[in-house]
């Protein structure tokens, strides 16, 4: 049932926000890896009580469902979870003009990849949706190459150890973001291959892997780098 | 009549947004505090001339109303007033990363707070209405932890005076702050003790103290800290 | 017809983003400056792409079309045009709180002209269309204050040079933004003096040149800036 996903969502992403934020590290230079990765479960856990009270569940005229709420979750969750890589990416060196270009171009890229999906799942005709799913596509490719081109190069930049941590987190979370395309193109709202419980609970697995499995997972690998980077300069 | 608080919330506010512009400092460090506190009332001016026109003004089934103006004013003046305390905080000091963090988190937090408020009021059953007013208290408590708890250290460790003016502001907020969901809770969104224009009217005046009064509050309590740590260092 | 219009919207502004990011410096301290305008005509891509499709397109009563899609754009081109000009008066050297400060007001004022904008493009009686057409009006003013006046003195203080291309880059962008209100006073959406078509056309030029004209001409202003500023240092 869609209820029991949605409460199990709630429930596991309201308890993974205080737990990242309490485990987290608390001083500088990684306390705001903590601050940005508690943050996004936080809005997760709200996104996930909305749809269990069906508040901004669309039923289209096919009868599928989309759900707004996940939309306006990932519109901000997606680009904190950049941020903290375009931060990780610049470690404790960019200016504000620099770390604000690369900011503001892969969360216009990210929010508008998340936007014409959202467009797409709306979409009264094939013709529109598939036009949208294509340039959603065409934005998340720009996200991918400011992340493994410029923002990559940056990271490394900075000396191996760091240059390691963004590319494990990086590598990550690219194969947990392509499978949200894949879902949603063979779910209710593309190819419905996959009706709209097993869609909900793909997605669910799949948001428990990204925001908190991750967030984990990122601060490990930024731990260590940031150890062995202070041990040899 | 709530026509006449309105007209009267337009004129203090556009007013008020002029005089702390022109009163305030221009020149750094505190310039920053002059801007954020002069664009707080802009933006509410123009909110209390949407409500005068009912421009967003929702009349639900059971008669009363929300103002959706409201709401969308106190998602950016509220971010701004907390932004303006995460700077004083870190007064000069704060990296990119660092100072991003906690503006990411506290904005995250309160900006759900605003939200969860907003469906609360426009909720259609009691369970609804409750478990999403608790919802947003609990993102108001995270508000509150963020402000007396890691960054008045930060601010405490920036010397004596910083550190003083910093539990003023933060002081009167938060005093301010609380009387919301409790006018929101008697007032006809909720218990329905007070009516409809005695809540827009104990609005009207807690804007006015939240936004203009606090703003000259903020600004001398800071000009004087400024003044003292400088003469000590 | 405005199909083909749009349809060449959605094709030039695709191209630009590509060739604004081809063309455009790729090291500091010019690089934000690329970042930034290629992500603009993106944003000015997708919103003709929606144009194209009828996506947001209000016919109101009176038979007149409002094109939320601009509105919306709008809303995040506009901000990050003048992201680029403030970074541009504290050129590498505002502290975090200061750029902050002046992002926030400018960005406020902005939004409100927009969201104005689109009120008055909405309202059903003359006088709410007025009132609201003059609010937005004075936003703008206040725009053009920042821009000419304190953010123009500090472009001057960091060097001639500098200074320069900040008068110009502002000057151009100050035209064509006149533009703009005066399209929508004698437009469907006011006066009724030109027909949809006609200010469909209008916009589409204009915003042709304030997207990406504006960019190679901003660009090479700054680049030939920093190369004297250099030069002389």
């Amino acid at each position: 049932m869609d209820q029991t996903a949605f409460t199990i969502g709630f429930s596991v992403m309201s308890l993974a926000s205080l737990a990242i934020y309490a485990k987290g590290s608390k001083t500088a230079p990684s306390l705001h890896h903590t601050l940005l990765h508690a943050a996004v479960p936080f809005i997760a856990a709200t996104a996930y009580l909305a749809m269990a009270f069906g508040i901004g569940t669309l039923i289209k005229i096919d009868g599928s469902a989309t759900y707004l709420a996940r939309y306006v979750d990932w519109t901000f969750t997606t680009p904190i979870l950049l941020s903290s890589l375009v931060l990780l990416a610049f470690h404790e060196r960019g200016k504000t003009g620099e770390v604000g270009g690369y900011l503001t171009a892969i969360i216009v890229l990210d929010v508008l990849m998340i936007v014409t999906g959202l467009i797409s799942s709306l979409a009264a005709t094939p013709v529109i949706r598939w036009v949208w799913f294509l340039w959603s596509c065409v934005a998340f490719l720009g996200v991918l190459y400011l992340l493994w081109g410029p923002l990559r190069a940056l990271a490394v930049e900075r000396g191996h150890a760091l240059g390691q941590a963004y590319t494990k987190n990086v590598a990550f979370l690219t194969v947990v973001w392509f499978l949200y395309p894949i879902v949603f193109l063979v779910g209710p709202e593309g190819l419905k291959v996959i009706t709209d419980p097993s869609s909900v609970w793909a997605i669910l697995v799949m948001d428990i892997i990204a925001k908190v499995i991750y967030a984990f997972y990122a601060a490990s690998n930024l731990e260590k780098a940031l150890h062995e980077h202070e041990r040899r300069s």
